[in-house]
C-alpha cells in the first residue's frame, strides 16, 4: 500500500471559524475572506495576539471537521496506508486535545497512524497532503496543496480545492496502479 | 548533516528502576536482573497488569536519565540532526509528562525534533538508535540497538551497550565522513 502523510490543521480540521469568531469578539466586526486572503486572520491588522490562543488546551477540542474529509478519509484508509501529521509541538497544550478530536471524528485513522512533530521533513511517505508550502517544498513524494487563505498564490504543487477533488485525485493514482 | 531517531524509553530514559519498585512494592522482593532477561520486568508471572501504569500521567514525569546520555546527546546535536522519536501514542496520558521530562532533561532537543507516534515505520533517517528490534528491522538506514533486558538475544543490529559505545561509534562515523 502507498503511504499518504495528512496533515490535520485547515485540511481536515477547519480552524478559521474559530479564528473569525475570535476577531468578531475583540473587534465587533467579521472579516471577509478577500480581507485576510494570502494570510491567517491573524495576520489582518493588530490581531496578531489571536494567535495566541493556539495555546489554550480548549482551542482544539472542538474545531469543525473540513467538509466531506471524513468520508473521503475513510475511503482513503481503505486502499492507502493513512498516517496523520501534524505539528503540535510547539503548542503543548494542544498534544491531548488534537489526541481526543482525532479519535472523535477519524475513528478510521488508529493511534498507531498518529505523528504529532515540529517540522515535518523526516517523513516517508508517497504522498503529502499539506495546506504549508514550506513543509511540502522539503517532501520528496508528491505534493498536494490544500487550500487555504494564506496559500492562494502558491503554484508549485498540485492544488487541491476541495475534499471531493482530493478523492478524484486519488482514484486515478489507484486506477493508474491497476493498469499502468 | 546526517540524521539520527532517537528513541526515548530505554535508551535516554531509564524506565526499569521504576518497574522495580512497584514490583517491589506489590510482591515485597526485587528481582534480579537475570530474572526478567529475555523480557521486561512486568513479564515476570503475575505481573503484567503493572504495564497499565504507563497510563498514568506521572508515570513519565519523574523517569531516570540513562547515564551517560545528556552529555552524548548534546555532543550529537552539534554533529548530527537528532529527531526524538518516541511512542507515545499507545498511551495518552504520556504526551504532556514526556514532553516536560524531555524539555527539562534535554534542553539540547528543540521541540522542533519532537516525534510522538505510534509505529515508527515512516521515519527517514540514516541512523536509528533503539531498544526494540521491530522499530529497527523496518528502519532503512544504519540500526543500532541500545541493549536493554528484553533485546539481549536480538543479533541481527548493531549493539550499543551504554552511551559511551554510541558516542565512540559516531566519533567513527563522523571521522569515515571527512576522510573517506
Amino acid at each position: 500500500m502507498k503511504r499518504i502523510a495528512l496533515d490535520m490543521d485547515e485540511v481536515i480540521a477547519d480552524v478559521y471559524p474559530k479564528f473569525l469568531d475570535l476577531y468578531e469578539a475583540e473587534f465587533g466586526y467579521r472579516p471577509k475572506a478577500a480581507e485576510y486572503e494570502g494570510g491567517k486572520v491573524y495576520d489582518l491588522p493588530n490581531a496578531y495576539h489571536l494567535r495566541n490562543h493556539l495555546h489554550d488546551p480548549s482551542f482544539f477540542s472542538d474545531l469543525n471537521v473540513m467538509k466531506g474529509s471524513q468520508e473521503v478519509v475513510e475511503w482513503l484508509t481503505k486502499h492507502f496506508d493513512v498516517y496523520l501529521i501534524t505539528s503540535t509541538m510547539e503548542f503543548k497544550n494542544s498534544l491531548v486535545a488534537k489526541y481526543d478530536w482525532l479519535s472523535r471524528n477519524f475513528p478510521c485513522i488508529s493511534w498507531r497512524k498518529y505523528i504529532f512533530c515540529g517540522e515535518k521533513t523526516f517523513i516517508r511517505a508517497d504522498y503529502m497532503i499539506d495546506d504549508k508550502g514550506n513543509n511540502l517544498e522539503k517532501f520528496s513524494g508528491k505534493k498536494l496543496l490544500f487550500t487555504a487563505s494564506h496559500n492562494v498564490a502558491e503554484t508549485r504543487f498540485i492544488r487541491m480545492n476541495n475534499w471531493q477533488e482530493i478523492k478524484s485525485y486519488f482514484e486515478k493514482e489507484l486506477a493508474a496502479t491497476r493498469n499502468p
